[in-house]
């Protein structure tokens, strides 16, 4: 067997489209067409999904090889057969939707370049490679699956409870297909500047600072708790003739549910992990990537694949309810993925297994609790004490901290409360409530710096 | 990547030398020349090796494809590059040694059928290939390496207070060479009867009973502490696309030393561990081999690859200071070969990369403490809190035992010390002393049943 090593970019090289130089960026945005961003709202107006973060995510190539809104061959395929039309398998429509309205107005067609801007200031441009129609709650369906086309894993069918699906329902019936390109690179806020590592940084880092052979990553969009962090050190074990020499936080950074920890606080919690020495920062390190996660269970597992890959990541962990909300999948489904394959998905074999695919390996987990017997957080695959077990339940956590409690130690690492802390007295409130919603759709993470753009 | 699968014997074909017949063994044993088995002793006379083990490990497959006593082309090999003349990979000399008096006594040549006898009665048969000298000194020695030949990994000469070193040291200067075959199956007392897996039995246990598709092996010669079993269940997480199925201990059963644990209570200490539910039986299973062990580090190793290879499994964990006593070795020495290769040894590249190899692939460990601030038995590469770490001591903990007190239940598991404590009573002392050393060399692990031979 030989040993592991980096793997290139999904697609065979890594997307990077965005211009630092201020005098270029100008002249490729000068006489394009200005088109301010809007958030994807729900029946209600609240807003769901951010485009502005898909942009970011794909110009500095976490999702390579997609470089812009898709074309409605590439929305057709990935929907199909999860691939894109150069046979790069991708699991998710990744569109440019705009209103009747909005499209009226601005009386774009191919070949034309707009100028998408942010916060009143130019963000990206975009070549206008095609313009068509969608029916958005056809292609939410097909983008989750039915229990009819899918039995292997779609428990019950989508609808308007699951936050994904709903991303993919609320968007406007048109779609503008074409590159993006990142004129104004945007300035990531504090503390998120300081978990800011795109792929070609990262691959760097992990490369020459780190210097990791293999790196296993983990999702996340939580503070961890201990079984959170016993996930991560006991599949980091896997690696080829020694453990893997790193593990890299990747933290889902995007539309916020009320209930859910603030994004500072994940990062930060994940940050005192390996800052107070409970899995030390040679071998851990907290990144982030923007993304309106859409609780796609095998399918965002691909997603999660592609990135961490992109990321220069050789392993991904991946546990049971992996991406879930709510019970539309099976809870196994991400792992059924990479161990056997969904043939309803297009997926014969795993993803790493079919050509075109992941070279990222999944390192399947089972679950975790607390042994009173064994005196420790044991893997269920070990613990034969069923009786005495006790799960953990992220709900009875919050419901700890809502009361000001500081969890047990067993449970939570104070260091990591403390992080919930922190930014529980910066927003008045542990969890994400309307305030804070209010807050994050108005400021974003990122700021963009003024910008004129001549006119043509 | 491909899904490991369980892997060939090492050499190809599981070597089976064992006539179940009884009739047939009678015929095949009919004429030939008795000798009875006698161990290798020290200059005071006490027993540091037994033959018998090495025949039985031989006949039953463990060491395929070694079938016998070496020829003096293999031994030259072995010696110069760890292989066989039939290019495999083996580490050690086999050797079936007698003394200037006993080959005159037993007047044997090339050709000739042995009847090795013990416990007084018919046991194996041996067809004499070749008989030739040896210089003890020398072939101890050069088995070992020195600093000047082997600079990566020896680090000081080997002595007189190697056990290892004193094995071949203190063999008869004669070799009788040749293929071993049992023809009265050896009969194991309890409680090692239950424990007997050899490969054959133990590749169908893992594949049909236990159904494991990667199993990771265990060396062992102790009982286990707490920070055995975290090594057992840490290495374990690796894999391929899922942590191993299967955790084989596999104890080394032989030439006991002062102070070690009973046999006995080593095999059921490590039977604890799964009974009472800290790695279910349906993920852990305790087995032994017959082998005075040589302390050989790296070169023990191969032998250790090879065994659990040949008994099935997909991996093997190594921890520092594998297999080694005092400081012969660098304490990374096995670490070192099964990473890199370590050419004077003959290995330019790992053991499991070279032609003729091994096909186990290794898990190389670092260290486990407890960490008091972590609250768990902690792995060196995670945690940071290097000042609070408390190592595990053998010796420590051994004392404790000689109080008689419970160890703490962090340290070890109560139903471990409960197995010493069972063995105590019966030994009427919880560690080897002379007492259990008269009795393990004059009663062996085996019984053998009654059998007449003809005269030819």
């Amino acid at each position: 067997m030989p040993k592991f090593k980096m793997p290139p970019p999904h697609g065979g090289r890594l997307v990077e489209r965005v211009v630092e130089k201020r005098d270029v960026a100008e002249k490729m945005a000068a006489g394009a067409i200005e088109y301010e961003l809007k958030p994807t709202t729900d029946p209600k107006g609240v807003p769901i999904r951010h485009v502005y973060r898909e942009i970011i995510s794909v110009c500095y190539g976490f999702f390579s090889p997609v470089e812009g809104s898709m074309t409605s061959g590439d929305l057709e395929r990935v929907l199909k057969e999860r691939r894109l039309e150069n046979e790069w398998v991708f699991p998710y429509p990744i569109l440019f939707d705009i209103s009747d309205e909005d499209l009226k107005a601005l009386n774009v067609s191919e070949g034309d370049r707009l100028l998408l801007k942010l916060k009143g200031q130019p963000f990206a441009i975009m070549d206008v490679e095609e313009i068509y129609k969608i029916d958005p709650k056809d292609v939410a369906t097909r983008t989750f699956g039915t229990p009819e086309n899918n039995p292997e894993v779609v428990r019950q069918p989508f609808d308007e409870k699951h936050p994904g699906w709903m991303i993919y329902r609320c968007m406007h019936p048109n779609v503008i297909a074409g590159k993006w390109t990142i004129i104004n690179p945007p300035k990531f806020r504090e503390p998120y500047d300081r978990f800011w590592f795109p792929p070609r940084k990262c691959r760097e880092v992990i490369k020459n600072e780190k210097k990791w052979r293999t790196v296993i990553a983990h999702q996340t969009r939580n503070v961890p708790h201990t079984g959170h962090e016993m996930l991560m050190k006991c599949a980091a074990y896997t690696g080829d003739i020694e453990p893997c020499h790193g593990i890299l936080v990747n933290a889902i950074i995007g539309a916020k549910r009320k209930g859910d920890y603030p994004n500072e606080a994940i990062l930060e919690g994940h940050e005192a992990v390996n800052k107070y020495g409970y899995i030390k920062p040679s071998r851990h390190m907290v990144t982030f990537t923007l993304w309106d996660m859409r609780y796609g269970n095998p399918i965002e597992s691909l997603l999660h694949g592609i990135i961490r890959q992109n990321m220069g990541c050789t392993h991904h962990m991946f546990g049971r309810d992996h991406a879930a909300v709510g019970e539309y999948y099976d809870k196994f489904a991400t792992q059924i993925l990479w161990s056997e394959g969904i043939p309803s998905f297009g997926f014969e074999a795993p993803p790493n297994e079919v050509d075109y695919g992941l070279k990222i390996i999944p390192q399947n987990m089972a679950e975790f609790w607390y042994c009173p017997i064994c005196g420790e957080i044991a893997y269920s695959e070990n613990c034969g004490h069923t009786d005495a077990k006790q799960k953990f339940s992220g709900s009875f956590l919050r419901g700890m901290v809502a009361e000001g409690v500081m969890p047990p130690k067993v449970v939570m690492r104070p260091e990591v409360y403390k992080a919930i802390v922190k930014w529980w007295k910066v927003f008045n409130y542990p969890f994400v409530n309307n305030k804070y919603l209010e807050y994050i759709n108005k400021e974003l993470e990122i700021d963009l710096e003024p910008m004129e753009i001549p006119k043509a």
